[in-house]
């Protein structure tokens, strides 16, 4: 089923109303599922909603959080966000670490309480029209097992980075610390397809191949793969995402992260609250001119898409080209939605008494 | 040939005295060098001490910096390193951020016209003393190539992070955003073995496990080695290194980046001065109380250290603890020097009319 991105943005708000969202909080969360439908990354779009609601069910999830700063100085904050969906959470936080860096020049919003906000990419490019800077973290619930390790203890723990350009379009990184996102084993799963060397290990720490390895009680690798090939320094990075999003902000941290979906029971003994965020605004001006950086952004950008390319290879991208060249052509033609969620969602609009898909 | 750290710390200082230095300058450069030979990065120490030397004999180096704030917010800072040693210029820098970070509860400094800094994790681990996490990053001249490119247009770029703990040692990440440091490549040179696939590639961007890749024109990997296992993501990360030290702070940027070796020439038609570096820190209770952090960071570094290990493999490690094991036998042992370094130094030792190591 092909639906305009309008289109869906009302069906997520309707339930997220229905689930007891005030308006502003119900377009919000629309707005980041949306974008992430629109980018090309399907697993954390409208495809996500039926988690919400459920953890929300659950009573693990708060449809009207207040969401709160706990502490402050002039360049940073944290924020609780009362069990709110991260969606808005993280937004809300965005909002707080824009105001503060146009007062001093930069903000840094540590989270706590908070739940899955989406892609981390959206939440860095709020930054972007205020000529600054965006950065975005979060911690995940482990499915990686650190260099030597057979156990899990680190999430999938995404970065985003979202620079401005001028006549370019921006620099968005967004990526997760991992070689290969969970949802590319479930693809090779689906497809009865092996797994390539390097993207997870079997529960006794093996390398394997199997699509079925973190169902069968392996892990993820770190980016890098093998500690040859520098696994070490995406456990450092998975770590370093960690302890920026949940130790500095009260949430849970490696194993005690609350996992998103419900049929899954939280860690016992939490050693925070819900799951953590990082979150910064730099402006641009406060190191040089806007204009000046925004030049030099171009011609770096320009230098590496012409940069030659190697036989038989694409041409070299910009981190957020592709979602950049997905986004124009969903918007133009519609996103596609896989008839298994087009059933949850309509199961979803019977539930919530909401129009259907 | 053995030394104590204090003996390699009085050659340094000695040379950069002979070479115009000021005393404070000279032994801040002495301490940042020694740093690196006491943590075992021995290619970051005084091993490059003759390059520092030869740098300022060309006047691609000044030994008497007028290191100085730019621009600046109550937050940010802009820092002309004045062409002076990196190890001298991001130690001030990191003064800045500290002091900004004491005032408003972060500090961050962009640095331009400075000058490889030595190891990143350093000048990072100046912020722990202070209850704060220190953040560093510096671009270096260009030898990896981004994914499906052929040129070397990103350096090493390397991203420290060091997070205090309570009776636990720090946390302390400091990698290259690639596989290998270009320095085991002339390891497996000098043993005549061949390197890994995912290190190098050749001029034509084939794989290759030529450990003379890079003398042949080819070209160093970003993390994740290739793109099924991620190498689009290494590259992300390189290229933020490169955009944050030197596209913010005015120095030069992707393949314009200076090298430090006086027998290659800068590239012509430079886009900034000098290479560039990325400094920040935060006060921890600008977050949350720092006795509360630093308790959950022993936490977080003991489940992590004392996780389920693979059969036949080491025990997993916290960022920091290699280097740690090594400093602490070092400071007891003393330093061992490879006779070609000593050769050299004596021969510096003779030009600059100090006394031999």
């Amino acid at each position: 089923m092909i639906k305009s991105a309008q289109h869906l943005d009302t069906f997520i708000q309707n339930a997220f109303i229905a689930a007891g969202a005030n308006k502003q909080h119900a377009a919000m969360a629309a707005e980041a599922l949306v974008a992430a439908d629109l980018r090309g990354v399907d697993s954390h779009g409208i495809a996500r909603l039926g988690g919400y609601i459920r953890l929300w069910q659950q009573a693990r999830l708060n449809m009207r959080p207040n969401i709160r700063v706990e502490h402050e100085t002039p360049s940073t904050a944290l924020v609780n966000g009362d069990l709110g969906a991260g969606l808005i959470v993280a937004q809300k936080a965005m909002d707080i670490a824009i105001d503060k860096a146009n007062n001093v020049g930069t903000g840094w919003v540590g989270v706590k309480n908070s739940n899955h906000f989406g892609i981390a990419g959206y939440h860095a490019m709020k930054a972007l029209k205020h000529d600054m800077i965006g950065i975005c973290m979060t911690n995940t619930s482990a499915l990686v097992a650190p260099t030597f390790s057979s156990e899990r203890l680190l999430g999938t723990n995404p970065i985003a980075v979202a620079i401005p350009a001028d006549k370019e379009p921006p620099f968005v990184m967004d990526m997760a610390t991992t070689p290969a996102a969970n949802g590319k084993l479930e693809v090779c799963e689906r497809q009865n397809k092996d797994i390539p060397e390097g993207w997870a290990q079997t529960k006794n720490g093996d390398p394997t191949t199997d699509n079925r390895a973190l169902k069968n009680g392996g892990a993820m690798l770190p980016l890098g793969s093998d500690r040859e090939h520098g696994s070490h320094k995406g456990y450092c990075l998975g770590a370093w995402v960690d302890i920026f999003s949940a130790v500095l902000s009260g949430a849970n941290y490696g194993p005690w992260v609350p996992p998103f979906v419900s049929f899954l029971t939280p860690p016992p003994n939490p050693v925070g609250d819900g799951i953590g965020h990082f979150i910064g605004a730099m402006r641009i001006d406060a190191f040089r001119p806007a204009n000046e950086f925004k030049t030099h952004m171009d011609n770096w950008i320009k230098t590496f898409r012409q940069s030659q390319h190697i036989k038989a290879q694409p041409t070299v991208q910009i981190p957020g080209d592709q979602e950049r060249i997905i986004e124009n052509e969903r918007l133009a033609n519609g996103i596609s939605i896989h008839p298994t969620i087009v059933n949850e969602l309509n199961e979803l609009s019977r539930i919530l008494h909401i129009q259907q898909l």
